[in-house]
């Protein structure tokens, strides 16, 4: 049987792979080593052990790798510390293949463990352009990587200019959409009341009567202007005075100081509008999605699930430049007088069209499948 | 003033680099910090320390990385720990520039701390092709670089299909060819004899009536097989019974794998021709190639230096694969009658014309110079 | 002039060694070197780097060594990161003496990297005895430190039982009474209101109608009956329901739990009464304890500042077992009816009169003058 | 069944306790779980990991912590990383009771990770007195134990002043006279030709005829001094010109140092008369002791085990200082006349009787009753 290492990170991946998780348990010639670290294991930064248990699956190891402090120092510090744990985690499993997704630190900590290890590597979700360190890393990692599975057709392209080899690169979507897909189709979304399960601070709202969503992460580049990005949101979303549901940001250089501008809005009584939520799970992330008015930030969801959903999104800044997007996305600088007409305007234009930009929802399947089909070699070379 | 911090981690990394450090300290405009780390600092790998103080270098900072033992997850682990510690110190040194060398784990380390740090970085010997997880490293490295100088044309154009920006990648030659430029145009190499100044093991022999020398090391996307490919090496050289300056491997997965089959045979009395080295200084090498009859082995050297000095150079199995070579060099595999065959050959052939494939001895200078002008962006983009 | 190192790695060590800073500064044949590190970087558990630079205290180096997660295994790794961060702060700074204080994993791990960098340590705090893995760390840096600053005689009696040289251990007092003598003899404690100064969650009250203050540490050699602990204090102060000021836990194995307990309790909208606080100014804490009714919990604060104050204190469970107490304080089981019984018995009390058992405020004074004064040896022995 | 994990990290460790592996092995309600790291697994000095094997032991983990470098930041360093791997060795295995070896940064790093993960800690040759570093480490590792296995009267007498219950110490004698009691009994000792089975370098002469063995290892904690003092010796032996077997030095600040004086004098062809060796098995070496004339260094089997054997023994300078010393050992400083005189003393002496100073021979077994018996509470108290 083959074993496939696959290593979760943070909550925005495991919502992103849930439906490969599945397709790897129910192909019989394949056997899941799930490895959770990071982020995915912190409360604070919403821990999704237990919804990852609650949905019938066992982590084989358990890793911490998150040096405190969230700056510049300790992101490289932690994945330092994460190859260190990787790479006894993987001599211990001997996996036949590792699988790793997007392009966060922990992404290429476990690219480098895999490949000093000769173990396999593939990869989710290369191929991608973006802004922040992210960019630099995500096609780091496809260097790295011996099989890709991409989710878009641009992407396969890039990888292959990029001079990947053609029958290393597959157009598999991305699993992110198969759980949207998922929801739409059982109409799962109906009725669905994020206050009666989640624990989050704020005043509550009726949740029937429309709301926005907001999922600002901090740019790690722009490391020294966080406050000031964050600060421009908090003002646009405290004059729109909508009931709004709020993410706290990801662990990342800058998601402290993020936390202390929301912090001192809310100590000063504003935002009385603002729900504050840490963590949900994958499906009612996705219905939270469909029910809304639109969604404010920099979250790669907006680009993402979106577009197959058809929620109106405002993006905001460099964290997502580059991507694909659907007709759904309105970019928007830095600054509040902006970032509040695009968001009213979203509302007022309401839903878009599906469109299957990054996936019709089979990805896990087709990953699954490749996985069970396909033997890597670890000896790869440049195709030009 | 412009802080240039320079990151050499193993013996044959400062050769490679002399002529830049001159020119960087040569420079009114550029600030050179100096860290030394990992092999460099091992004196069972050749400490390089006092080789670079006698040089007239001073380290800014010393620093242990390397987890002994040799085998692929100390490999992992070395880089991890290479994080956590150069993080710190660019953290102390807080660099304009970060430069790193070639395709190791120590420059991979490199790459991710000045990354995550938000510093610039530069890489030297860029898009080039090789074997083992060398090849896989310097891509990645690549695309966590700011700006590139690279050594040939084809690896500017292979940087620049790979999607970095046109802006970016300089073609300055390899600094390795400039110290042989300079050790070839003042007739250094003239009555060099490596016994009066290193200290090393087995039967001494007299250097002018002509050797071979021998640089094998470790393949780790190999590692199985490194007991049987060094064997096929020990036994040719047996065979051909010639006067030889063999080096003990580099530090990697694999080298005490080596290390172990070179001593068994010199337990059984064989290789009575051959002396053993350990490091010699830069220019010491170069004089030590100039005078050889043959290299042997899988080194770089072979490929890069030797193309200029004109060295006749017979290269085994699959470390260098895809290298852009010179007519200097016959490709062998690992298999005692073929390097048997292939080396008397080359002896019988003798030098071969000198070729400017990998620069003409201006890199020092040309980095510098660029280096002084160009300040690169840590926001860089894919280019299509 | 004599460089003395001083490791900073919690909130509580700051305000216990913050005399001493000033002293040693104030001392013109020593040189202070401020490391910080741990949680006292870090914004959740009240990070004091703002309250030490406002104090005129310049940091020398930054050291981030907290692994997130905040159960067992990352409090040991934690250490280890400590070590090999701190060997490479000492190396850097080479101080004549490094000084660590009290008996946290950060505490052992200065101590190690102290003495395997052959330097001189000293330690504050130690002889004393308590609960949970803190009574193992404290006496194990003894066994590592080459001179003693102790805060009672008993302290020195058990180190000098316990083998350390006489000439070793000096009774100098413990440098937290300095600053609760200063603050009462300069009656700064009047007219404190801790709502204007700092942020913090919870109902406001008046704090000059009289309250309690709640200071609760997980003990992490109990670490599976963190919950239960915990409940029951809660379930004491939400039955008194008086004005409450209660502090966030340290970082250590299950103050998460604690945490989340916490946040359970206000959810289901109890402790109505209770201020929930992060950090304060050491001089602020004390004014804080000066005016309060009563202290509960298992903090040190009650055993040590609190017999000095006279504040009565009711101790809880086993964390500071052992310890020499005044007769301010009331010891109570992990139980809510007794805990409530001995709050209510200790606030019909009042206020108990001053004991010097924990010094006379003068310990940092005494420090300073033995560290200018006594040049302590590497070389100790077990004087039995 | 109980589970043991015994941790060992060095060759001499292993010799020491290989007869309580045994027992533990044999022993139904007891299950061995070992862990082999550090220079255990390294070649260079002296790996054991095959003579364990050999002798039918199966290593539950292998981990590497050795950072590379010899000084004093290192160990320092392979500490704390030490302590990272051994966490996470230990919360995979679960043991009962972790058991440690000893004084050195390994059996520190051990005792840390155990002590923190909650493990009750047992340790073997604790309460006896030493110099260099080995001396505070070795009381800081019994101040982290929960139970103590002692190798002397006084050495039990020692722990019990320092405050460690009496109910936790017990005098078992110490494992390394088990294995001397074993080779002694059954005549092993007759017929040994160490050249036979082990390579080496250095002239070869015959054993039979009589020979001196030399052990002389760095001391950390005069590390500045360390290549006059092994200086010294070599100009000792070199005067006194007799066969001589000679061991390379453990891993440890200063070992560089001792392997480069060394390898200077073979250079300059002195030595002839020496066969160098890095490591035989235990019960190689005790035959090697048996058949010594006389023992010269600082290694502590010239105490222990010698004690029992009757081995003539010249103890040179502050490594041992303190130890309990048997009628065979002469003491001599750092000064090669002394060293030459006393070791030509010792040898017209000639053997001793035997001494039961460390044990009768039944250590292992008393150990493996006891902790089979016994379950130390990890809830120790200082006794006074």
């Amino acid at each position: 049987m083959k074993k496939i290492c696959v290593v979760i990170t943070a909550r925005p991946s495991y919502s992103r792979i849930k439906s490969l998780l599945t397709a790897i348990n129910q192909n019989p010639n394949l056997e899941l080593q799930l490895i959770l670290g990071a982020s995915a294991l912190l409360e604070r930064y919403g821990s999704v052990i237990d919804t990852i248990k609650a949905d019938g699956f066992q982590p084989t190891e358990i890793i911490h790798m998150v040096i405190e402090g969230g700056d510049l120092s300790t992101s490289a510090k932690s994945t330092g510390l994460g190859i260190i744990e990787l790479s006894t985690a993987f001599n211990n499993l001997k996996p036949d293949i590792v699988l790793t997704v997007a392009d966060r630190f922990e992404t290429i900590a476990t690219a480098i463990a895999a490949s000093y290890s000769n173990i396999p590597l593939a990869h989710v979700q290369g191929g991608e352009i973006s802004g922040s360190i992210d960019e630099k890393v995500r096609h780091a990692v496809s260097k790295l990587s011996d099989i890709h599975f991409v989710a878009t057709k641009k992407s396969k392209e890039r990888l292959i200019k990029m001079g990947e080899s053609i029958d290393s690169v597959f157009l598999t979507g991305c699993p992110s959409i198969d759980i949207v897909k998922t929801v739409i189709e059982n109409s799962l979304f109906k009725d669905f009341n994020p206050f009666d399960s989640y624990g989050g601070v704020g005043n509550k709202f009726d949740p029937k009567s429309g709301y926005i969503v907001v999922l600002q992460h901090p740019v790690t580049t722009e490391y020294a202007d966080t406050s000031y990005q964050i600060g421009q949101t908090l003002s646009a979303i405290q004059q729109l005075n909508q009931p709004t549901f709020w993410f706290w940001p990801n662990v990342d250089a800058g998601s402290d100081k993020i936390s202390k501008s929301i912090r001192t809005y809310r100590e000063n009584k504003k935002l009385e509008n603002v729900y504050f939520l840490k963590n949900v799970s994958p499906e009612d992330f996705i219905k939270l999605l469909i029910n809304s008015k639109c969604l404010v930030g920099n979250s790669s969801a907006g680009i993402r699930e979106c577009s197959y959903i058809g929620t109106p999104v405002v993006n905001i800044g460099n964290r997502q430049i580059g991507r694909e997007k659907g007709l759904n996305v309105i970019d928007s600088k830095y600054q509040s007088k902006q970032i509040l007409y695009s968001v009213e305007k979203q509302i007022s234009h309401g839903n878009f069209a599906q469109e299957t930009l990054y996936g019709d929802g089979s990805a896990g399947i087709n990953i699954s499948n490749l996985l069970e089909e396909k033997s890597p070699s670890i000896n790869k070379k440049l195709s030009y």
